[in-house]
């Protein structure tokens, strides 16, 4: 899917500050507008958190692809020059509908996430490579993770963990029931697939509990390599991009479909520095 | 809010055999329905459960408003001669709107919850009742439960419990992690209120913890009285409508705006049988 893109559509094609929407279903794609922010800084962001209609991982493909694709629309009708779908629900149900609906690069997390798999791999790190995905129910069900890795070479598994999101909203990112609950979806993975010995972190929630997974990996005495696919999303998005020397400071505006006031308080945890600029939008229903 | 509606509307201005709307967020209304059928056997039920758009807890009073509205207007135009709006946090932040908006009379759960309150006291269960609401974070915000008690001279504590409707729906419903996430949400209650000695229960989710929250409470050394809106909302929607003795069997019919199948499957659990005739339906967004 990806792959046709980037084969499609080269670098010169954008310009050299171009206009990236970055689409999430609510805050977590703020953590892959932060890693893209330093790597493209001459760009102008236009971020939309749909929250009026979040969460999208426990709902269903038809659902899910009406939502994406007009978040995507307003962002494209927003000037973007890509579009960055920062949702990992999103991207394993509906990046095929977003690309049909716009004219425009889009670029998601799922493959850029197995791909990174795979470099680890290849950079020696993990010896024959067998996967955990932790995700949403959406995003397990889908299987687009699992295709993407397997279609790499690798092998996967995936867990859904409906109750990750709802915890850190909770704030609950260093708590002993955060701690008991990811004992519980690891361990009945293990027992599902004993060999996975890295773990691919498949929703933008769950970055924020690394250290409490790392911890949780150690008492459980199954050591393993952890992926987030914010990273590998947003060096993908800057492939698009002539380098940029220019020294503009990046500017970012941002639009949430629910409450403003909560976007920006829960929001800046994401993305590691205040929201200043965040307007409220109505996509109807 | 709803005196108003009580003492202009009588209950021979409605049939014998009406149709009764019930308006819900998502399954957990449907915990009203079940205690509507055999009181008012011989009426035609529309359910709607706004599946796609749920949760509304987390929402802000705006969007709540928008989104209970468009379905309360559906339930009218479907040919609802009453409207049960079985969700906790639309009663306590859209009743009104949806009043406003509509016709015909609107029920919600939040005045008859708090009425249940004073009932159980005068019935000497409770001696001087003083009330702790357990709600989602929108209800509890909205103050609703806490004025609705206030005026009828109960002292009222709420507590925002996030994470129960997500544990509800992981299906943890009698788990060492409910009980673990029970005992801090009442624990932090009691410190804040510790004369508190009747629960409420504000959201149509919870009845289905009412065992893991009794023990919990034994354990805590804190008995309550326990209280669940649906019972008491049914009784209310009752006196709409005269007694009827025709036996003819209650006809339900269900709508949803995500997943057919999801609501299927979870539905049944919170009515008690078996839900056969569901359709998807589009409110837009």
């Amino acid at each position: 899917m990806n792959m046709k893109i980037v084969s499609t559509k080269t670098a010169k094609l954008l310009p050299p500050n171009p206009t990236i929407g970055v689409f999430d279903s609510g805050f977590g794609g703020l953590t892959v507008l932060r890693a893209l922010l330093p790597l493209i800084p001459g760009a102008r962001y236009i971020y939309l958190g749909d929250t009026a209609r979040l969460p999208y991982g426990s709902k269903s493909r038809e659902t899910i692809a009406r939502y994406a694709v007009s978040s995507a629309k307003f962002l494209e009708d927003q000037g973007a020059d890509l579009l960055c779908v920062a949702c990992n629900t999103a991207s394993a149900l509906a990046l095929e509908d977003i690309e049909q609906a716009l004219p425009i690069p889009v670029v998601g997390v799922i493959k850029p996430g197995a791909e990174a798999a795979v470099a680890t791999a290849e950079a020696g790190e993990t010896p024959r490579p067998s996967v955990l995905v932790l995700a949403t129910a959406a995003t397990t069900q889908s299987r687009a993770y699992a295709q993407a890795l397997n279609a790499l070479g690798l092998a996967a598994t995936e867990k859904a963990c409906p109750l990750l999101v709802p915890l850190v909203e909770e704030g609950w990112i260093d708590h002993h029931v955060t701690a008991e609950v990811l004992r519980i979806y690891l361990s009945e993975a293990f027992a599902e697939a004993p060999d996975v010995n890295t773990l691919l972190l498949g929703c933008t929630h769950y970055p924020l509990l690394q250290p409490i997974i790392e911890r949780t990996l150690a008492e459980l005495n199954h050591p393993m390599t952890i992926i987030d696919s914010a990273a590998a999303t947003a060096c993908r998005v800057a492939e698009y991009f002539p380098a940029n020397p220019s020294g503009i400071p990046p500017i970012c505006r941002f639009y949430a479909t629910d409450s403003i006031e909560k976007f920006q308080r829960l929001g800046s945890g994401f993305l590691g520095q205040p929201l200043d600029e965040v307007h409220l939008l109505d996509l109807g229903g």
